[in-house]
């Protein structure tokens, strides 16, 4: 049966999934890439080769273990669409996300709009979907394109806590970064007593960052 | 010179230092003793006498390393109102803290409140000064009441969060327990870019808890 996955979903010690003012320069606004710097120094960015390390191949700690866990096992991705696009992509028929040709899902990919469009075939075996409907019926339809494996959650904040305040997700990592970012959206609003569902655990890093696991 | 120090702050996952609705029964109301459990396990604890744990000592790790370092070296504290007794008590000329005749501060204690009363001296060192004042100004008071040693800021989440915007606190300890409390008052709000004056250091413990040290 497939499980329902949240991977490396940051938030700030203030519990903030991204900043204010996003648009298509800075993609979470204030926050800038302070969420996603530990990210950054793992061998796992490296092998996605979006950064040039120089020789080194990245850090290959407790960060990049998690971190390693986004792909494997993964069918299908359902996002929201404050994550496919800047505010108002929905008026640029041109829109085809932030990743260029080839995105790193690489596999279907559904995105929740008030505003569906045709899907979009990318290369490296991302299609993307466009869903007018509730987390739920989105979720069955991700299931059936996950093909027998995992879907993934790939937020941003107000989509991973739709799908949590629905009881969808069986597994959350969330990495906490030691900065206080005073303003955005809020992941943990509006769950009391969620951790009651899950096991949780929580490791710190050398890195600053703290790993946070809700398993079920 | 006196050094400012918080400790053993407990907060939820989402951020709350204490719950909604609290009276004489529930002093942190709907949370209950779920923030202040991990440290009931504690060899720290037990030294105080406030339970009996039977034959055990308590806890000597990560959890009571920390917890220990409320006293030592601390000349007096400063707490808000809302640490002194429920809503109302200052219509109760009889209230005289929750702790008992003998409570565990020991030192001189200062009570912000815009209702001042005289002063409440207990047994064991501890004496009750009741300050109208400003947090800059009851911490002058408390530093000379401290005679060279260190004050401690001992809560409400909303006196910490003045301390820190006042930017009067040298050290900041907080335990992040795993619950989702979902409302009550928060720690960290409006302390955008914080940070940037301490060093930030994560410890998570295997009994759930992650301690979180901000270090001037």
């Amino acid at each position: 049966m497939s499980r329902v996955r949240v991977h490396n979903f940051s938030i700030s010690l203030d519990g903030f999934g991204t900043g204010e003012g996003l648009t298509v320069e800075v993609p979470f606004g204030h926050a800038g890439h302070r969420l996603h710097q530990w990210m950054f120094a793992t061998r796992f960015w490296h092998d996605h080769g979006v950064v040039d390390m120089g020789d080194s191949v990245g850090s290959e700690g407790v960060d990049n273990a998690f971190a390693e866990r986004f792909g494997p096992g993964i069918g299908a991705e359902i996002m929201g669409a404050g994550k496919f696009g800047p505010p108002g992509w929905q008026d640029d028929p041109d829109w085809r996300g932030w990743w260029g040709e080839n995105p790193p899902f690489h596999t279907p990919t559904y995105v929740l709009t008030h505003r569906p469009r045709p899907p979009l075939e990318m290369e490296g075996g991302t299609t993307f979907h466009f869903l007018d409907t509730s987390p739920a019926e989105a979720l069955a339809v991700a299931v059936e394109g996950a093909a027998g494996q995992d879907v993934r959650i790939g937020g941003g904040p107000t989509v991973v806590r739709e799908f949590l305040a629905a009881g969808l997700i069986d597994h959350l990592h969330v990495v906490q970064v030691p900065i206080l970012l005073g303003r955005g959206v809020r992941l943990w609003d509006g769950l009391e007593g969620l951790e009651a569902q899950y096991v949780v655990e929580t490791a710190s890093s050398p890195s600053g960052v703290t790993h946070i696991t809700l398993t079920r």
